[in-house]
């Protein structure tokens, strides 16, 4: 946990800061200034041109191309990935004032300052251009409707101080962008048309065939009085406006854009993109999205009172996360950078349901319930999947943009069966906290059936047939690979069989018309809820009763010990230090296994069996995942280890912010985010939402003088307000709300109850 | 082990034969017919040309490309890979009557015969061309010599019967060939000359950079007769020679080859080409290759009465043997299908060591000795191998041309140590049977101490500390993949770490001088023989005490079980129709493991181990390797399971000329050959190499009437005649050798002495 803040942007409690600019944080800040809306995604990149470092990232959700794997051949191992790929750079614009252009690698320049300011989503860059005839104060602004998906825009203002001279800006839809390491050219384009100050252009993607028309609109004073030139080119539309500026005068432009992907196609939500580009603005854009973001802090914030940089880095989570997703759309997914860049494909794994799905629960139902639909509807690519796998039912993939496995390790995409369990997790998980059964009556029952039959014929019986469980598979700690009997993965396979069952009963007893429905339509019999029953019923959940102690997987007690804490930091990331066989033999982990579902399933267990595995595994782990160090944040708060648990919470708010890691440059740790903020409301505010009744325990760090957080449960809002020795706890709608706290069941209401700290 | 022949050849004790061409049959056909000397191999193409399926095939020990491995990019994991590569067609000619050309694929022909001469390696093709003009009988021979390395000779020979008019026949050098199934053209050619009746050429690989020179001189009545045209063209060299070819005339041709290639031009054994060429005559290089035969049968045959069957394949497999390898050159390996295909990349694996070496061990000390020396010339490949890996000493790859791990499956490369292993059990055998310390003290102990040290490095302590052994591995069963304490690879480990201690122990009292040499080379200090020691000692073998059988590796007998008889035979071969992941997933085995080290080190274990092990694992075995059966069959004989021990034995002489696993058009299964000559003399035999005497226990099969064969052993021959009833000893140069018969001392000498064969 040699993890050291590389401090560049200026604390504030609501926006990101950056006074001036320094080439070496340029990907970082890149990354950091990334706005999105679920539909599109763009980095902080320098929309003039810049002819220094940096990746100009421009996503929409959904848009992908595919590629050939190196892959080994065999059977179940994925021959193709596919990947979110880089799209078109729609801030494209060209600024020349006489004979310099403006590109901040090579032009003078100071007073740079950029500011993201957390309210409204509003990017703003402003900085003095000495030129050599005269300074010119540049601001450039933009933003992405949280309104309309389709919608964005950007608006510049030059403003001469002692300049007279031409201005020339050129601005319009640049398809000429590459993807990843390799530079890889991957858009067909079709179409690119300028006609007075209107441009539009076409792109397809080369495999998979995805079009993006993207349309837009230019404005302001330099429009009015400069002389357009319209330029096509292959790739490129644009309109270039040259005027004089003279010192002391203001020239503006504005661009609108509407992208249409085949999200937006499917949806037909975009009839008129011309018409509709003439009623928008970058003002009108700003008031909406201003309110919009109040309306979500309202319902969504943190406050940490005595502790500025957490309280910049908890609303910059909570900010991106909204702006990666807010169930804009039925059936995105979050990738594990969201669309901040390119690393990991833009693909989505089991962080998910593991980790994202809780904040939508606690924030909007609407949100959960389409992230949760994302499954159902890529349900018969995992039918497939299973098929390949040689297994009956469903098999969810490791790392999926369409619902199709892109991971093209097989000891990952074969053995982990996490992603699936997960998402029977999910679905109960929503049921309990908003008890909202439609989803599974609709999708959920037919998504449950289907895993389990991949459960009743992945597993096998051990040889003398007395007990049930996975082999060769790997859990979520991922140091440990082709082990039989995981704890993680048996316990998860239980939990799925019996949830379905009692799912089942409930609905033969409630529902039986959609009970049928279903049974039908997937074929099931009575038999195989049996096998099933049996099957949970010899599950095999290896545990020392004598230490008390969950075993990771059937020997693992017994392997070579590491001392995680003497190899050398030099050797860390352990994959490009250790060869790679190496990482597996001992019983140093990655990331948690067992304590993940204590943590899942944290009042099933008694906080002694919580306590003695969290003593047992904690020293083991390395904490190579960025997920790790929250769930043991949240895991010592709950057992009373309140420094220990503070070390691990220390860079999750900031994680990107300071580039802990050391590669925020390649996109946002966007899912860690999502950690982030449980370890907040679930560590230090010990939220439980696995009991009959939701639960709080709120503790408060040494370091912080107060904090609150709201959590949308049901219909209601819960404020929970948390000072040095008490607990103010209130509903925001004043309705009554019955909960646990510190153990004890309590009915809160609009009036703020103040219950005590224990000690 | 549902495998079934496909009877194609005439049966004959010493020949191979075709009658008539079945163009269905053709790839199996030129692998059958392939023809080599260790240096050069060439299958047994059509050398006019054909325009149907084929693989012209011509290759050279030693000579390779690289290319990059479609790899994960971890640490350890092999990025490149080197493969034998396909080389040029020096048996190149085009013949044409007339207006037609010669190419069996579409020309009128008729009596169509092959043979293949296990006496003097001389190939024969012979047929009727009936053009339309008139039939001309053709004869094509070709041999590669046993003698001279370099050297090859064809010879063509058209006698027309009613044909009157022109014949046109180019012969000379092509590079115009490619490799592999995506027709790869991995030749730069330099220069090509044509110049009376010589060409020659040269090409170099375009990676690797490795320079070939082929020199021929065209010869016969067709070229004294003949009006001659010159021809080179990009990647040819040739001499066209036209005459006129009456009704009842003949006309012959011949073309004797040399060829350069580093091996040769490291050893600088060929001074003069040319001149050497004006010596060089079919019927010379014919004569000496059947006096090299006649001498090789003389101590090397093996003679079966009353099965034809047999008998020609364990014959077409001794000569195959030899045609691959017979220690020419120091340094060569053998791949796995020898010089006569390109599956397998031209790599050499274990079988080396653990089939091949006894073959040769038994027939020309000398042969195995350089055969053993392959392991020292590489030892700083498998020294860097090692440290790829994290381990110190040497770790031996598990497929390799140069030295370099050439296996790009890190689960095969980085977990199977039994490369390493095998090679210090190869040293133990050559020092036991041959009682020649030589290759020990110049060579052995360097290569044993670095093998510990990988031993020493690779393994690791159980969590208590009692147990060494090795953790994430797969032994030579490859259907267990990952596992921990594999038996195998303890036992041999252990083995490992004694016979080096003890060498050590031996060279310091009776070569001081020598063992101080390597010691001092190699940084060798006695506390890492100690920590050895104590490895050894605390090295882990899984042995149930109970039920007397050793666990292939921990938690192997709580496997779920699978029926293997109850495979439907369709799923077979498994890694093509089953998940990859599920092969793993169960107690079933690919091939010997346990059994592997029951036979290694025979007389260390009861018959009741061996008994109770093989009613154990046989049963769990499918048999998917090559090497299985002969495993299986050698053990059966020894506990008296006849029936049983001959069905493992059905193929395995015949595995090619059967073309039994459907594959063998790719290339033959050079080191099952070996394996097939281990069946018959320590299958049937009895042999066992492994106590202080040799000893015989011969049992024969019901389908026999007798057999014999011959070992040499030591400075002597040792001839063994089994009949029904007894077997009959004698040695061939008339010395005395004491060896056990059925557990018996016995000392033989020059008189045939009879022993009854135990009921």
């Amino acid at each position: 946990m040699a993890k050291v803040a590389d401090n560049y942007f200026k604390a504030d409690p609501w926006r990101i800061v950056e006074e001036g600019f320094k080439p070496e944080y340029g990907l970082t800040a890149e990354s950091v200034f990334s706005l999105g809306n679920e539909y599109m995604g763009v980095r902080g990149y320098f929309e003039e041109g810049f002819s220094g470092e940096r990746l100009l990232g421009s996503y929409f959700n959904g848009v992908y191309e595919r590629q050939k794997a190196a892959s080994q051949g065999y059977k179940g191992i994925v021959q193709e990935t596919e990947f979110m790929v880089n799209s078109l750079d729609w801030l494209y614009v060209r600024v020349s004032a006489g004979e310099e252009s403006l590109d901040l690698a090579v032009s003078r320049f100071a007073d740079f300052e950029r500011v993201l300011d957390l309210r409204n989503g509003l990017l703003t860059r402003s900085f003095v251009w000495k030129t050599a005839a005269g300074d010119i104060e540049v601001k450039m602004e933009r933003l992405i409707s949280m309104v309309h998906n389709e919608e964005a825009a950007q608006r510049l203002k030059f403003t001469s101080r002692n300049y007279q001279g031409e201005l020339c800006v050129r601005a319009g839809l640049d398809f000429n962008t590459t993807h990843g390491g390799d530079k890889m050219e991957l858009w067909n384009c079709t179409e690119q048309k300028a006609e007075g100050n209107c441009c539009s252009i076409r792109g397809c993607t080369k495999v998979t065939n995805m079009e993006v028309e993207s349309f837009c609109r230019l404005d302001g004073s330099l429009v009015e009085k400069g002389t357009a030139k319209t330029i096509t080119e292959e790739k490129l539309a644009a309109v270039e406006y040259t005027c004089m500026l003279a010192a002391g005068e203001s020239l503006t432009l504005e661009k609108n854009v509407i992208h249409i992907t085949p999200l937006a196609r499917k949806e037909n939500t975009v009839k008129d993109p011309q018409g509709r580009l003439e009623q928008m603005s970058f003002d009108g854009l700003l008031a909406e999205n201003s309110a919009w973001w109040q309306q979500t802090w309202e319902k969504s914030d943190i406050e940490i009172i005595g502790d500025e940089e957490n309280q910049q880095g908890i609303r910059f989570c909570i900010f991106q996360m909204f702006q990666t997703y807010h169930g804009a759309i039925q059936g995105t997914n979050i990738g594990a950078k969201g669309l901040t860049g390119e690393a990991y494909n833009g693909n989505a794994f089991w962080d998910t349901e593991a980790y994202c799905l809780p904040f939508f629960l606690f924030h909007d139902k609407q949100a959960a319930k389409n992230l949760l639909y994302f499954r159902y509807a890529t349900l018969d690519e995992a039918r497939k999947r299973a098929e390949a796998l040689d297994c009956k039912g469903a098999f969810y993939p490791i790392a999926t943009i369409s619902g199709r496995e892109c991971c093209s390790l097989w000891q990952h995409a074969s053995l982990q069966l996490q992603a699936s369990t997960a998402v029977a997790y999910g679905i109960w998980l929503y049921e309990k906290l908003t008890k909202d059964t439609s989803f599974t009556e609709e999708y959920g029952l037919e998504i449950l059936i289907e895993i389990c039959r991949m459960l009743a014929t992945r597993g096998d019986y051990n040889a003398d047939h007395t007990r049930y469980g996975y082999y060769c598979v790997m859990g979520p700690d991922e140091f440990q690979m082709m082990v039989n009997q995981n704890c993680y993965t048996n316990y998860m396979g239980r939990f799925t069989f019996r949830y379905t069952l009692e799912v089942m009963e409930r609905m033969k007893a409630e529902k039986p018309e959609s009970f049928d429905r279903v049974a039908e339509k997937v074929g099931y019999s009575e038999a195989e809820g049996k096998d099933w029953q049996e099957k949970a019923d010899a599950m095999y959940i290896p545990f020392d009763e004598k230490r008390q102690l969950f075993e990771q997987h059937e020997g693992y007690f017994d392997l070579p010990h590491v001392d995680v804490d003497a190899i050398p930091t030099t050797d860390f990331p352990l994959y490009h230090h250790w060869s790679y066989d190496r990482i597996y033999r001992n019983d140093m982990i990655k990331q948690p296994d067992v304590l993940m579902f204590l943590l899942l399933f944290n009042s099933a267990f008694s906080e002694d069996v919580i306590r003695k595995n969290y003593d047992f595994y904690e020293p083991r782990c390395i904490h190579e995942s960025s997920l790790s160090p929250s769930v043991h944040s949240i895991l010592a708060a709950q057992l009373n280890k309140p420094e220990e648990a503070f070390d691990f919470f220390k860079f999750a708010t900031r994680m990107d912010l300071d580039n802990y890691n050391r590669n925020s440059g390649e996109g946002l740790h966007t899912t860690s985010i999502a950690a982030a903020w449980m370890n907040i409301v679930y560590g230090f505010g010990g939220l439980r939402s696995d009991a009959e009744l939701l639960s709080l325990a709120p503790s408060i760090p040494a370091q912080w003088e107060g904090y609150k957080f709201r959590i949308v449960y049901g219909t209601e809002v819960i404020c929970v307000e948390v000072a040095e020795d008490k607990v103010l706890l209130k509903t925001m709608g004043g309705s009554e709300i019955k909960l646990c706290i510190y153990k004890k069941e309590v009915t809160i209401n609009g009036q703020e109850q103040a219950f005590a700290i224990p000690a």
